[in-house]
């Protein structure tokens, strides 16, 4: 691949399937190395419509539209896990050049292969079982006591596919009482004592970094806030980046890859994977030598890997936009904080429950990077101004 | 200004003249703000082509093709000080929104223009007398001994429009021996010590910042390496800070401004300014929290500026193109050197003498920075790849 491009007069050129806000914060990266970023997306206006000189809207993630696409890109990578990996493996059939590769993405875009995959490794994970219909969940029910949280195989993102149910009627009011449409990961409802992710960026050639790892924050299941450096004992800090890596070996990842982890209990269990640039990592594009954004694309292209570390401790908060927000646009003026503040706008539409940015604050205590982000994210959203 | 795009559905738009490396920086600044940033350039495949939604050519910065542009964005900015102030003055009549303006743009252009302003307000300056024929050449060397440097007062950048020399015959070689074109600054040939950059930003509203000092290295003329933080002493960045802050002030400068400082015989001297962002603060972008491109963004619009503190000792090496690369395209994995640099590709086409890029690597030990952007600058125009 590398030889495609450096001996020719072209450009890299790296396909991304989604033009949201990962394909934005990619696609302003790629600058820096004169790489092109094209954009295959769903929708006519999503966030990279008014950045990328290479945009296309296509009605589905079919294998024809993809293949289409690929044709003209030297690499295709994702922002999400919405392709099926069966089609990505009849791509990769006909010589496309995908990364991750779908045997990573078909580990990471469903829930039940994903835990499968995990135990068989030994790694620490919940306890959980698979139902495939009521009568199922009601027989595990012995087992996993409730109350227990239910996962979509397949689909959730930021919240959704998730239940979180006091007992088995709970559970009969969302999915009924018969078969389910796809397997459900049930499991105990934890008592979490902290969230974190480890990132880890893999390269074509097989080599692999992590970012230090991020603490993070969920609200109603969407991260709300993440810090950087993680405020967890060294020893299972060590242990998280250990399992993070040898996940990243073992799905062989390419390019960036979240593992999320709870501490329960004071140990370590893994959550789930994300194969793809993550939210837990936006404050690499202020804080860290090189951003997951950068490192992703040397990653595809197989190109050395990016310096990881942390230059200052950081805090972001998403901007989540909510019903009462008054304001069709980010309050940018207010966002900046008078100056403290970075500010990361993902050029979207207002609506309830969508993340259209997010804010980082450097300070050197977290504490206070972590409030003048949640005062700025709240100026952002509302029609003050003054600092 | 702010009401206008911020009560609007549109986002802000800045147009900028000029489409070179400047703009091109300045527009990936602009991703993480949600600007529009429109080009208008001279050539049709200047740095941005590729990267801008929003590239015009046109054959001169003439009035009617500057109105026409200007008609269309919030704030008109530069990346060079090709267009004539004058023009900038009858635009600014007409209601154009010209920032900086055609005032500070007409001091910094001219190169006599500046000389005198910057000695009236009682500034150090090297002593310097204006020449307009071979017979004041020859009248002032009396006054200012050779060897001595003219500097072209207008259109002069990167080592051009400078002439070094040993006696007056020397002049007349290059200039003849009737009256100049124009204007040439005549002065003596000042042994340097040191050379440093201090940069500055001031918003519309007329608060202001600046950068930490940058030491700097000349080779030909053009800027060759800069560090960060300046190896000078404390009591001479004191100075050069207050003096370029002053200089912003007087200048009535809009955004970023850069001053460039001799250090001789143990003594500051002011050599000249640019009204614009500069090849000094290019490490802004990985070393400090935020860079020149972004406060340059917010100090034209209005906006709070952006914290200016560096977050690692750095150096930065420009990619000069030479007669001798066997290249037509940066070699972007020898740039990279094993993940230890940042690279910066400007997208120009390998031409001698010509900037096509630049280098910044971070490191706690400056001296071990420049070495690494050195090795990698190297590698950069070279076939070699391996760490």
């Amino acid at each position: 691949m590398l030889t495609t491009w450096r001996d020719s007069e072209k450009h890299p050129v790296v396909g991304v399937l989604g033009g949201g806000q990962l394909a934005r914060m990619i696609l302003q990266a790629s600058i820096s190395l004169g790489i092109e970023v094209h954009i295959l997306a769903l929708e006519k206006d999503e966030s990279t419509k008014d950045i990328a000189t290479h945009y296309e809207t296509t009605a589905s993630f079919g294998p024809a539209e993809i293949y289409q696409f690929a044709r003209r890109c030297d690499v295709i990578t994702f922002e999400h896990e919405l392709v099926d990996p069966e089609v990505l493996r009849g791509l990769e059939e006909r010589g496309c050049n995908i990364l991750p590769s779908s045997k990573s993405m078909k580990i990471s875009t469903d829930k039940a292969a994903q835990r499968r995959f995990l135990s068989s490794l030994a790694l620490p994970v919940p306890r959980f079982l698979l139902a495939n219909s009521f009568a199922e969940v009601e027989g595990f029910s012995t087992a996993i006591t409730p109350p227990f949280v239910l996962k979509s195989s397949k689909g959730g993102y930021d919240g959704r596919g998730v239940i979180f149910a006091e007992n088995v009627d709970q559970v009969a009011e969302i999915l009924g009482r018969g078969s389910f449409e796809h397997t459900w990961v049930m499991e105990p409802h934890l008592k979490i004592d902290a969230e974190l992710a480890v990132v880890t960026v893999r390269s074509k050639a097989g080599n692999s970094t992590h970012y230090p790892p991020f603490r993070t924050y969920q609200r109603n299941g969407i991260c709300a806030e993440v810090r950087s450096p993680c405020a967890v004992s060294e020893e299972l800090l060590k242990q998280a980046i250990d399992l993070a890596l040898m996940i990243a070996q073992e799905t062989d990842s390419v390019g960036v890859q979240a593992v999320e982890f709870f501490i329960t209990e004071g140990t370590l269990v893994v959550n789930e994977l994300a194969p793809r640039v993550h939210n837990s990592a936006h404050l690499t594009i202020d804080a860290n030598v090189t951003s997951q954004f950068e490192n992703h694309l040397r990653a595809v292209l197989g190109l050395d890997l990016g310096d990881t570390s942390l230059l200052s401790p950081a805090a972001m908060v998403n901007l989540v936009a909510s019903e009462h927000s008054p304001l069709e646009r980010i309050n940018l003026q207010g966002a900046l904080l008078g100056g403290r503040s970075k500010v990361h706008i993902y050029d979207k539409t207002m609506r309830a429950g969508r993340k259209v940015g997010h804010i980082t604050v450097l300070d050197d205590d977290v504490d206070k990077a972590s409030e003048l982000a949640h005062q700025a994210a709240s100026r952002a959203l509302s029609t003050e101004t003054s600092a």
